[in-house]
């Protein structure tokens, strides 16, 4: 705790003390029943609600996020905790199998029975982004913990107090009997030594390209090496059809413009990269844009990511192609918006308006006929998401879909990118670089599978068996000699 | 096909144009219907099945596994190939999920749909063991395209005519239709080439740990990481205890020589390590090994596996902490039998004993107490399998098998490791060097996950939805409003 609260980084040894902490507790927390560990998740989650008056205040101090934000932010992250409870009620994640013996096409087959099982301690890196959900008590921690998984959270530096008063407050919900279920370092090396600890078997992070591409490659270069699931960027494409831009320009821009400039542009899902097209539609929507985006003032998570922001968005407009819309015009600590316009035409050539940039900045890439978006978007690095606006019997956006469905992980419609909400559909994730593997989701109730591996007992005495596995009702939804069967109510 | 059959490895020009064959095929394939893939699976089992008197010999010449050995495997691709068409009649696989639009404690929630998509064309290596089911049309194969990627293969070396016949009966029974959905090419090279093009989303591969490494290293440092699916090496371990000794030993002796000798040993599930207790019932136990493995003489699927046994036979045999009790004799083409006995408090000082050899050799770990055993059995490297012999009410199976559970992906009661049930509940896999990725399998109906990543839909419209997420009864097992339903029979 030492390094989170001011007196330095974590050093080594207490990277090895968490680790082996982990290690320790992941016995007692893999055999814990799914209604224990379901309790024990919505015990965090109690616990954390009625800290809101203590949390919320250290968090905006450290954030500049507000109290609005951060009051919703706990809240879907006591929502995430207590869905993963329903998970372990309902049992289907288990992925269960019963293939009782018997004679194939291929011959007997012995009595076979498989299901998932933790993969043993993992390591979550906290975002800078999202204080709560996407950190100590985030998304990552509470699937993992879900799953069986103890987990050794490596803080983030933009709000180190927030991390430890929620590293307190989930160890006391934990109580003696999981202490080690939960763990806390801090430090660019100690997030380094995490990655590389043997202890560890699998990693969840999410932050920038940079970072988690190093850690990507320092758990692929392990002697054994472990699944890392990285959150990394995305540029999140809008495309505004003509019909749509004729239909709603100014609901479509000012919606635009909200999305963008949500949280100081400080999301994930943020809309970095909007089609729409030439013409006088295409002009208000991009002046619904401006008026929105004008004269509006932030202040960013840390003042590093106020002068990335700064430079990136610098590094854009300064280019000839580029026409500012509303400029950064601010100086010190806050910042303010940037809208920049291009041309279609000249984004082959200048790739960087791909890149994201962190913060409230959004580019109009104007186009005359959706001819020429298509192959444009047939290029676009992978993203979390891409968002369609079309109109009913719009021809054109049945064939944008098929173009990006092909580079993101979701497709909105008629809506914006941000707002990621949590449920058993919603899926977070994307072809690099939004994941570095684009198998696997980092939001909603399927990212607890990211924590488990699958698990065969063939021939085994009933003893040895999961009680999920064993014959009779067992209470959760599994496969019996091939044929997928409901519990009975 | 001109590197398959004599004319030297594939160029990369010939990679070049098979990747593009498979990209260009990609969008059909994804598209075609699950009842349409499900057809093209089958009339590929039954095209390979009406050409076995054609098939078996080829293979025979080249690998000399025998016609029955052969006939059998070819029963068991096609079986595979079939049970994938099941797969995709049922739709389980695709875990649909549809969340209608609502309230949640976070919120107002738009409509999402979720399920799995085809990842795009995969590259799948052929292993030099199964030259049918793990080869050209093998569980890699089929199982991606079920998922609805085409497909490229690097066919193994051991034997290339054997490539070159399945795969021109396979591409016949896809048809000009989806011609370019599964490709082939060959040479070490070439496999490299595979493993870095552009076009490839994701690869399977069934080798050695050196080469499956060195090709999991490059998949990870791609400009664009791409996932990596490897079944790489294990060594096995069966755990005899002394009830199970004293009860069995002739019978366990004789299965366990039968198990490591099958198939001369070259098989990824091949009994490496056999923990026997001290003891005249562990001597007779190894004397009924000794006697069913003397004397066997075993052709070796190519002359650098022979040399690659005989080495690693050697340098374990010449170790003085091992006695020999069978040794391999044999000179020229031929390799016989090495059984090999240690003390298992020497096993620490020797790590050699964990490494694979592969082809017909066992060690026989004699020890005093189970005591003895676990704390070795706790650092072992991770398995596909670990095998427990052990009576009913036998106190040692229970501990044996936490211990187990740890470090391997399916644990074997009172059988032996080899001969993979292809099934729903089978699992193929392990903790690290078995597989690169412990999350996944490569046997089995779920080992088709690999090939697939989620994709949400928010708010789209009906048109744009595959037909499984539109509302309505759809005929697969999928979840709405958080609730698993089976499709109405």
């Amino acid at each position: 705790m030492a390094g989170l609260t001011g007196t330095g980084p974590t050093h080594g040894s207490e990277v090895d003390r968490a680790c082996a902490a982990a290690a320790q507790a992941a016995p007692a927390w893999a055999r814990a029943s799914r209604a224990e560990r379901a309790a024990v998740l919505r015990g965090i989650a109690d616990a954390l609600e009625s800290r809101a008056s203590d949390i919320v205040p250290v968090a905006d101090r450290e954030t500049a996020l507000g109290e609005a934000r951060l009051t919703g932010e706990l809240t879907r992250t006591c929502y995430q905790l207590r869905l993963f409870a329903e998970v372990l009620d309902e049992g289907a994640y288990l992925e269960a199998a019963v293939d009782h013996a018997g004679d194939t096409a291929m011959g007997p087959r012995p009595d076979l029975r498989r299901m998932l099982v933790p993969l043993g301690p993992v390591a979550v890196f906290g975002a800078s982004n999202f204080p709560l959900a996407f950190s100590v008590p985030g998304g990552d921690t509470a699937s993992a913990l879900a799953a069986g998984c103890p987990v050794v959270v490596k803080a983030h530096p933009a709000h180190p107090d927030t991390s430890a008063l929620c590293f307190e407050i989930m160890s006391a919900a934990l109580g003696d009997r999981y202490a080690g279920v939960l763990g806390i370092v801090a430090g660019e090396q100690a997030g380094v030594e995490l990655v590389e600890h043997p202890v560890v078997r699998a990693v969840g992070f999410t932050g920038s390209l940079a970072g988690g591409r190093a850690l990507a490659d320092r758990a692929a270069a392990r002697p054994e090496p472990i699944p890392f699931y990285g959150e990394l960027g995305s540029i999140n494409a809008v495309v505004v059809t003509p019909a749509a831009a004729s239909a709603r320009a100014t609901d479509i821009g000012t919606g635009l413009a909200g999305s963008a400039l949500l949280g100081a542009g400080q999301f994930c899902t943020k809309p970095g990269l909007a089609f729409v097209p030439s013409g006088a539609e295409g002009d208000a929507l991009r002046d619904a844009v401006a008026a929105a985006a004008r004269d509006k003032s932030f202040t960013m998570l840390t003042e590093r990511i106020a002068h990335s922001y700064r430079d990136g968005a610098a590094a854009l407009r300064t280019l000839e192609v580029s026409t500012p819309v509303v400029a950064d015009d601010a100086s010190g600590d806050a910042v303010t918006a940037t809208v920049l316009e291009i041309d279609v035409a000249d984004l082959a050539a200048n790739e960087v308006f791909l890149d994201e940039v962190f913060g409230p900045l959004t580019v109009l890439v104007r186009y005359g006929a959706v001819d020429d978006v298509l192959p444009v978007l047939r290029g676009l690095p992978g993203a979390l998401t891409a968002t369609i606006h079309a109109e009913p019997d719009d021809p054109d956006g049945g064939r944008l879909a098929t173009v990006l469905q092909e580079v993101a992980g979701r497709l909105v419609w008629n809506g914006f990118p941000t707002g990621v909400a949590v449920s058993w559909a919603q899926h977070h994730g994307g072809p690099w670089p939004a994941t570095n593997n684009s198998v696997h989701t980092s939001v909603g109730a399927t990212s607890i599978r990211r924590w488990l591996r699958p698990f065969a007992w063939q021939n085994a005495p009933e003893a040895v068996l999961p009680d999920e596995l064993r014959d009779g009702p067992v209470g959760v939804p599994r496969r019996v000699d091939s044929v997928l069967r409901l519990p009975e109510r």
